[in-house]
């Protein structure tokens, strides 16, 4: 069956002692005012840069990175799809799966987090 | 002087090496076809992805990581102005200032290449 994905996030993945001054410097940078989605306090979400882009701040154990995420309405299908292309999946949490993608990046697969509109004109159906 | 600012590139940095691997990967998953702008082959951009959002590949000599650009029609005023918020310059490129933010990850300011309407639309001006 079709499903459909797209690029939709960026995430700013900072170790948890620096949230705050990174918190800080992209709220100024930007000129927005960071919020936490409810219910998960590790994210901090930079909203409106972007049309139809999720940005958000990531509290995590680890060293200071940049991921990006596909959104899509089928994580199991879009998981296949991007290791048929060459991903590897490294990690799962929760719905999201963890792919090192050729080249060396990060990138995550996760549900579908936006509106129908955005979703229906920015999102790609593969057959 | 006032001087405008965005958020307007997100850069796929990999290894010479693995640039090919790369270029097919991102190219089969956003189905969408790498060209290579004029006198900057090290760059292989990935047109139309978001609206406002210029996305590339970038050969480079070291490990892969994505960074993030401001674009900006004053890259002495920007950088300025994100080094007071907390950003450290580590490098210059011709007119790229390359700065580590708080947070630990990379980010460029660059001189502004998009067009009008885009620019008017999204940049914030900085007073």
């Amino acid at each position: 069956m079709a499903h459909r994905s797209r690029l939709s996030t960026i995430l700013i993945d900072v170790p948890k002692e620096e949230t705050g001054s990174a918190a800080a410097f992209w709220s100024a940078a930007l000129g927005v005012t960071p919020t936490s989605p409810p219910g998960e306090p590790q994210f901090l979400s930079l909203p409106g840069v972007l049309p139809g882009l999720t940005l958000a701040i990531q509290s995590i154990d680890g060293t200071a990175r940049y991921h990006l995420d596909f959104e899509t309405d089928d994580v199991e299908a879009e998981t296949a799809r991007l290791i048929a292309l060459g991903a590897e999946q490294i990690d799962q949490w929760l719905d999201c799966h963890i792919l090192r993608i050729p080249g060396g990046q990060l990138a995550c697969v996760i549900p579908r987090h936006s509106d129908d509109a955005t979703f229906d004109r920015l999102a790609t159906r593969w057959t």
